[in-house]
């Protein structure tokens, strides 16, 4: 007989099993020995910050990052301006929970614009202003690539090598990069980058879907399941495992179809997918 | 009162006006002034490959492409040799039609296998079989990266760097690369690869579409007429002229709601819209 798989580094982040309340996903990801969860800011501001993360602290798990920070591209000042205060309000939400990692979606192209490398830019400079007072509160800020078919609309940040680049303008300590592999599987020189971020101490998350056809309207609901697409996981496990990465690994599906199913059948089986697929 | 736009090197791959038959497009192509068409081996055949030829040639205009070969990453050797024999056929249609480049989409992953290099290797082995032949037929194979959305069920090869790799291990009279904004746009890569591909004689063929949102469901049909999307066209126009391109630039655009429109109309309007967002 074997022995059961070791769960602890498995974290499942909340909208993978978005049927769920926050106490229902807690209590489920405890009784199977799953070490952590990643949390998004609405359901637990709704849930209330600090009964959450006393929620999770005594059921025994960590909060592996909070989702997210960013939406940094916007041109006009007042934008600009709230967008600095809802970050704010993200990197302290993000240390009341405990967690030392806030992901970032950096935003896309404001309406009309066509200037990607500007939109970058700005992505920096609040990156700026962003980072020293996340670092003052324990929160490091995690850049995350997006797949570039989202680079119009949510992210400007398409690979792991663009992350990089804006990343390595600050302290290690201060702005990590994501790794998630529905949005880099495609990339042949990830692997470089994945190095790249490992021997620059950037590697601030690692984050599991896999990617499925076809595609849904939107394109924003279609992860897949792991092992139902074409992600090689257990390269990408290697190749952040190579670069130093011994901390959680983040379950992040969006997919309607198993928000349609019993919470507990999605447990049951992202655990089973990550035994097969990952370790 | 300014001088009418120069359209003679303004290309219009027929995909754009669907609606339109063969002898529509080359009609309306020649009363406008416009250069070239862009074709595909379906309407072709069912219109007949010499007639095709004649009545463009006929016409005064030039068969800027023809699309498409590829599909070379299978690995059941029955569904190589067909691909194979397929590919010879559409290189004899390109050299009966009188144009001297094959767009080559070079295919996704097989069903259940997740391994992108071991298939673009496969496309190296098609081209090695395939390009001898298509010189000697007086056509260039030119292989088009598909925006990284395709690569697992169209085309494994995602960025202008990752075809020029292919490409370069060929002659340069023999295998080119497809620039094409509505794939390369996202690419912060793009402008020194557009560089090299001009270096090496590598330039095969520009389109041009836009990149609008939301996609729609199966990512196919949802490029954008241009100007009514993200891409800078001018800077894409002035870097591959900076590269040395003086051929074709053709506009291949995949849209439901222009097929729905009259014909002339979209003729029209992407004339108008060459002239504002390219020239």
């Amino acid at each position: 007989m074997s022995n059961p798989p070791d769960l602890s580094r498995l974290s499942i982040n909340q909208e993978t099993i978005r049927q769920w309340s926050l106490p229902e996903l807690v209590e489920g990801c405890a009784r199977a020995g799953i070490g952590g969860v990643g949390l998004w800011r609405a359901p637990v501001q709704k849930y209330g910050v600090e009964a959450a993360a006393r929620l999770v602290r005594e059921a025994g798990l960590t909060v592996t990052s909070l989702c997210r920070g960013g939406f940094f591209t916007d041109r006009d000042p007042a934008a600009r301006a709230a967008a600095e205060e809802s970050n704010r309000r993200a990197v302290d939400e993000a240390a009341a929970l405990g967690t030392g990692t806030l992901v970032l979606v950096s935003g896309g192209l404001p309406e009309g614009d066509r200037d990607l490398h500007g939109a970058r830019e700005r992505v920096a400079d609040a990156l700026a202003v962003l980072a020293p007072y996340a670092a003052s509160a324990g929160v490091r800020l995690a850049i995350e690539p997006l797949h570039p078919m989202y680079a119009a609309d949510r992210c400007v940040v398409s690979t792991l090598g663009q992350a990089l680049d804006l990343a390595e303008r600050f302290p290690a300590e201060q702005v990590g990069v994501v790794v998630d592999t529905y949005h880099l599987w495609w990339d042949d020189r990830v692997g470089e980058d994945i190095a790249r971020a490992g021997a620059g101490r950037r590697l601030a998350s690692f984050q599991l879907a896999d990617w499925i056809t076809p595609l849904p309207a939107g394109v924003l609901l279609g992860r897949g399941q792991l092992g139902d697409g074409s992600v090689d996981f257990r390269w990408f496990h290697a190749a952040v495992t190579a670069a130093g990465w011994t901390g959680p690994v983040e379950v992040e599906i969006f997919n309607e179809g198993q928000w349609e199913r019993e919470g507990a059948a999605v447990l049951a089986e992202t655990a089973e997918r990550y035994a097969a697929h990952v370790l």
